[in-house]
């Protein structure tokens, strides 16, 4: 016999998350959920943003992945407080994974808390975590088909990094039908054109993320 | 309450990819469950695959994907007879799906059946369809690390196709150190470095499919 526990497993994560997010919003914390697949160039990514952000903002970094703390040790290399959570098989995180983790660190000393994902481009998203925002970071040599193929990412998040734009001229990849996709599904997503390879875009991804956390930390001192 | 029933999930699949392959060998069907993460060229390659083999051997296949047809429709222009499955919102294709839709193939009338699996690096290798091989397709442009941050799908693959290499000069990639992690994990592995866009390397990896093609058809002819 077998019994569909979807709902309730889903359920029980929606709690934790809620969870979360209360320890979250009482230490003022801004909390970032970035997801993509293998490859998009996530961890890349974060090491530039951590680079431009770090004398401007008290940064926090959670690294999710199957096996390795691979992206932990690149990560800790900047100068900022890092936990590996390692899924042992799983292709996410989930909030009670991130809530295990969190009394590692001086919460009440961090402003931007950044949690990089499991690599996958489907199931990261069905699992809230209470995070404020998810990312999502697309390769572009992953194709301009990507967005009607796995459309719920680019739904649930706030804003999307299209990376690795240095190798436009090489691939086939149409960015209008890219950008034009991408806003049909979530016509209120940011989207950044980045290459975290030669650090084009970057700053101006940092600046909005940098506004986020900042306005957060407004209403937080307002209320 | 939540009750657990991975194991007893996993083992119905099993005994579905059991009852998939029967039907398989019966019909003299060689067949090969391609997988990778989004955007690592599976599609591509196996249009190329297609394009070479097509007068050597009767051919099929199977596209997985979690919502559209787009795929099926780019099989469907090279003249073969293609099945679409749709998950719905599952990350992989399962035995019992794939089961579904072979009354739709007349299967004694084909010799390899290519059933492409939804993108995704992790959750497909975990589900058997009962193919004969597990082929894994990585684009260099994901970088060098994901054979040991993504082990499992390597352990399992009786061939990697290394393709994008046309981007090399490009990337950050040590192809050394990939080729390397890759026998590591798993020293039986046959690794083909291909270029789905401009053509290089097809030859070579289709030429090593039609011989386990054959080998098989070999095999049925004197049992």
């Amino acid at each position: 016999m077998e019994i569909k526990v979807n709902q309730g497993i889903l359920s029980s994560n929606e709690r934790t998350a809620l969870e979360n997010k209360k320890v979250f919003d009482e230490n003022g914390l801004f909390v970032i959920n970035i997801m993509g697949s293998p490859g998009a160039g996530k961890t890349t990514v974060l090491e530039k943003t951590i680079d431009i952000l770090v004398n401007s903002v008290k940064l926090g970094v959670i690294e999710g992945d199957i096996y390795t703390s691979k992206d932990a040790q690149r990560i800790e290399k900047h100068g900022v407080p890092v936990k590996q959570i390692n899924t042992g098989g799983a292709c996410h995180l989930d909030a009670g994974m991130v809530s295990k983790v969190l009394t590692d660190f001086r919460l009440s000393e961090i402003e931007l808390l950044v949690i990089e994902n499991v690599g996958n481009l489907v199931c990261p998203v069905e699992f809230n975590l209470g995070e404020d925002i998810k990312i999502a970071v697309l390769s572009i040599t992953e194709g301009d088909d990507k967005p009607m193929k796995y459309p719920l990412i680019f739904r649930e998040s706030r804003a999307v990094i299209l990376n690795k734009v240095d190798l436009i001229d090489f691939t086939d990849v149409d960015m209008n039908s890219l950008r034009t996709d991408i806003k049909r599904i979530n016509p209120k997503i940011e989207i950044f054109e980045v290459s975290a390879r030669t650090g084009q875009g970057i700053n101006e991804w940092s600046r909005w993320l940098l506004e986020k956390v900042k306005d957060k930390n407004v209403k937080n001192a307002v209320n």
